[in-house]
């Protein structure tokens, strides 16, 4: 697999030098710490400073969403690994020590530790920071093993958004992490794999496929996913994802949904608009009212082509006009 | 390949409903002729209405790049086959008869027949309408056989911009003609492939390379380059490329340029930010002066894994204004 690279130990410093060359006129970039973060953010009219990250390799989560009204700072870990605690401490410094503090977290154990680790210092250092965990990825339910843990995926890009766009009109820490924790109790994600995503850091692969088959519930780290089948259609996916998601959900006509249509890294946008027409059709037969839907390649593993589907319930019209808000994050 | 379709001849009509989904508060679509267009195009305050298009399988160009500050309209044609003369007519005729028209036309010779076709029927209809033909590619400049026929490939994205960006500002048709012959005498493009695009309406490869091979010079439609080599490295790839496009301009230090760094389909945001970091590095060494750049998935070759690079030395400071200027085109 011919990958467009060149030494693999500084493949996260090139990638964060190419994204500050292309957007140096607003963001700054802190080389030592690997973060990206809001050129203005001494100078930005919002109490709560919002702060994601997590391992690379799942571009452009989450450096392409800083910009005004989303990410305030991203702190990027090597790939497939999250930021370290020390990594983490940084980003929360930069921040005026005014002004409050809001992680959002993928549901993994060792990006949960590591933010909170920081958050545990930061508050000794006289910071409010607070946390929301996002664990939208249901592919894993049937397995027992997994039962208790969902991971955090794309439908992380919605809570960036929401979080990202209320802080922007003043909502406290408090506020914040209630508006995210309620968003993450209506939100699950489901994903598809046509190829698994290659580590340019470690050597074989994470799972095989044969010519003709896709693998539903894979994980963003090369995780397995739960059955493989024989790949027919772009429909018969979409009926896989739509059936499984909607079951996840008590909803009575006339309930608004929010979709995101994700490309997992290598999935042309034609595809994801074929795909996006499928859910259309099904969204339309089963009555599901879609008032806000996003297509296009948000949160990805690598080059891995596949795609995932999120659902979020819009149990607040607020959070549909955050959705629709204008920002300036370059990847939104 | 596994690819995420459904009926191979329902392709851009699947593509282009999925897109509407997503879409339909700002846009319109014509399904019969495969027109997307600015909802409000009757009411927007501009002289002149941008129209692009051509053939589908370069998404998200150019459905992609409609809305305020530029493209009115795009009309899209089958995978690799340019729209016909009725479908541009179709387009040209949605817009207001008091408003003059500016086509935006790849330089492909089926391209600019239909275009020009329907150019010429407009005007039978009272229409004020003309164009601009976009002839970035410079990949085959040392085959005899193409000399005279450079093509249009990523290299037009930068045209939709600063030629919509400066429509709303309410320059003229004849002045927009101007501006875009302009941009374009000093835009090149070039680009590499690492794999073939697959076209799923043809049976066969346009080309094969082995593991470990490039193609430099491919064009966006299969066709072959110039030159295929064993690959090392992005900053390999980043070499041939910028020592090939800066051969072709003389300029004097502190001249600036604009840089488009494209992945072609497949390629994953964090290569093309590698890849990015390499050119910036070489532009330091050669003091070039860079002060616009676009990094992103902007113009492809279906599912490619490869990249190009566009440069465009910036003749006119408003160049440099429009391309860094709002709107809300959904790709750019």
């Amino acid at each position: 697999m011919k990958k467009i690279l060149n030494d693999v130990d500084t493949i996260v410093q090139d990638m964060l030098q190419g994204f500050y060359f292309e957007h140096k006129h607003r963001v700054a970039y802190d080389a030592q710490h690997h973060i990206i973060y809001q050129k203005d953010l001494a100078n930005a009219n919002q109490d709560v400073a919002i702060i994601s990250g997590g391992g690379s390799g799942h571009e452009p989560d989450s450096f392409g969403y800083v910009g005004e009204g989303m990410l305030s700072l991203a702190v990027n870990g090597q790939i497939f690994v999250p930021p370290t605690p020390e990594q983490v401490l940084a980003a929360i410094r930069l921040v005026n020590k005014d002004k409050g503090i809001l992680l959002i977290i993928k549901n993994f154990q060792a990006d949960v530790e590591n933010f909170l680790a920081a958050e545990a210092r930061a508050k000794t250092e006289g910071r409010q920071v607070d946390h929301v965990i996002v664990n939208d990825d249901v592919s894993i339910e049937d397995d027992a093993s997994y039962n208790k843990r969902k991971r955090g995926v794309a439908g992380t890009v919605f809570v960036h958004k929401i979080v990202g766009a209320a802080a922007r009109e003043g909502y406290s820490l408090q506020n914040l992490k209630a508006i995210g924790e309620a968003v993450v109790s209506n939100l699950h994600t489901l994903g598809v794999a046509l190829t698994p995503a290659m580590n340019p850091t470690q050597s074989g692969v994470p799972f095989t496929l044969e010519d003709n088959e896709v693998y539903y519930g894979i994980g963003i780290h090369g995780e397995k996913g739960y059955r493989k089948e024989a790949f027919f259609s772009s429909e018969q996916l979409a009926i896989e994802l739509v059936n499984k998601l909607k079951s996840l959900y008590r909803w009575e006509e006339g309930d608004a949904f929010a979709l995101m249509i994700n490309g997992l890294g290598a999935t042309p946008l034609m595809e994801q608009y074929i795909f996006a027409n499928d859910i259309r059709r099904l969204c339309a037969l089963e009555n599901i009212n879609v008032t806000f839907v996003k297509v296009g390649t948000q949160l990805t593993s690598l080059d891995m082509k596949g795609i995932s589907l999120s659902f979020l319930k819009i149990d607040d019209p607020n959070w549909e006009k955050w959705l629709k808000a204008e920002g300036d994050a370059p990847h939104w």
